[in-house]
């Protein structure tokens, strides 16, 4: 079977050190990953700060994953440093790139023109097209600050804004056919909800199941609900095909429901997409 | 100014790693850690490997935080395998630690009761109070598995359970009160919705206010909402004394302010607790 690709995503703000947002961005680009047949390996969230930063990018870099997704810090504020961190990482200067000005400057004019006023490129904004040397700018079709794009040491490194909407929409413009392109896998799960079972009691169960069929990872989430505790019971699988992974997670589902039921237990399906 | 504790979180989990899962856990200790004076230096996620555990807890304790906190990985099931990466992280051996052992002991006797049935101590359970040598377990008022607190090399670890409410449950039972009674600092912030002036226009704002102020941090997050785009400007600080606080606070809301209307923006406060 294919490789599977390795990723490491390294989230950048002091908000998210101090619990002041919550980290969606890191949850919907593993979910995202997943789906593409990729692995998020690691998921590191680390302030605003360069030497933190670099220190970091090194330390991912010597794990030697395929990619290295940081995501904000691109901004025109003193505290957007991930360029700079990552620069350094890569003992590459950071100079303005003419591909990425041109960028900024469109969004700029566009702009202006919208609201009838003059919006001169202030060195703030010149700041969002200054890159790593060797980089590639990525279009940011929602806001101003390019994502970028490098090869490192074998690793594709690849930074994203921070906002939400603009770090969605580079990944689905820019990314995403890349990880399609380099990914021969795709991923399959199932959901199982099991009543009338301790998880103590089910953990030799998946033993059991899981040294059957490796390949199929089962991970039981005790969940409490009003009315009372049930075991989520989540199988996945990669493979090349769809029916090879169907065929797996079949095989462990009917196997878990048999001892989940000699047990006394109750087993049901869950929809996908919850 | 005192020092303030530095705390490195460690989420363990596939679940995470596959986007199944929004680390809410993370993001709740942050809030609470922050609240009470700690500051979190570093959130990292890693997948349920005793390899990669036992590698990045030795990673956390090179950098000298006061405390790593674990979240994730004590159960019953063969996955639950974070007792197992820190102990051999700090060359400890398992066993069996009569204090935990008699708090699960409990826990089944009284579901026996509960449920009329006779609920044994099988491996599985046992495993919930298999500790590294040395720890203390901590109780878990919620479910089985009881959290855990070591010392080592001058840093206190101390591992909670993934589901949500034990380890809520356990941090205020147990921990919260270590950090009040370590810690000397309190922390403020304060948020201003700022409309009419572009990021990159705050941007040397931002530089110039933080300059004449460096302990209360800003940082600005640029919004999105129906009808239009907004900046969130975000101050924070930590400091001995809640007036201190307020009042630096104060100074930089007013040195904001000023310089934001100059430039024709408008700037409201946001009350807390969003």
């Amino acid at each position: 079977m294919s490789k599977q690709l390795k990723f490491e995503v390294l989230t950048i703000g002091n908000e998210l050190l101090i619990g002041k947002i919550l980290n969606t961005n890191a949850h919907w680009l593993s979910r995202r990953i997943t789906s593409l047949g990729g692995r998020v390996t690691r998921i590191i969230t680390i302030g605003d700060d360069i030497d933190e930063i670099s220190s970091t990018v090194r330390d991912c870099l010597a794990r030697k994953p395929d990619f290295i997704i940081t995501v904000g810090g691109l901004g025109p504020t003193f505290d957007d440093k991930t360029l700079e961190g990552v620069a350094r990482a890569l003992n590459l200067n950071l100079k303005v790139n003419s591909e990425a000005l041109d960028m900024v400057k469109m969004k700029y004019e566009s702009l202006s023109k919208t609201r009838g006023e003059k919006i001169e490129l202030t060195p703030a904004r010149i700041k969002m097209a200054t890159l790593p040397d060797g980089a590639k700018p990525l279009t940011n079709p929602v806001g101003t600050a390019p994502g970028v794009l490098l090869e490192a040491d074998g690793v594709t490194i690849i930074c994203l804004p921070g906002v939400p909407e603009e770090m969605k929409a580079i990944f689905e413009d820019s990314i995403s056919s890349i990880i399609r392109g380099r990914s021969k896998l795709i991923f399959c799960e199932k959901s199982l909800r099991l009543e009338g079972i301790y998880e103590s009691d089910l953990a030799p169960i998946i033993d059991q199941v899981f040294k059957m069929n490796p390949r199929v990872y089962i991970k039981s989430h005790p969940k409490r609900e009003e009315g009372g505790a049930y075991i989520e019971l989540h199988l996945s699988t990669s493979d090349e095909s769809l029916e090879e992974c169907l065929k797996a997670i079949g095989v462990t589902t009917s196997e878990v429901k048999k001892r989940v039921v000699e047990r006394g237990g109750r087993i049901t399906e869950v929809p996908t997409g919850e």
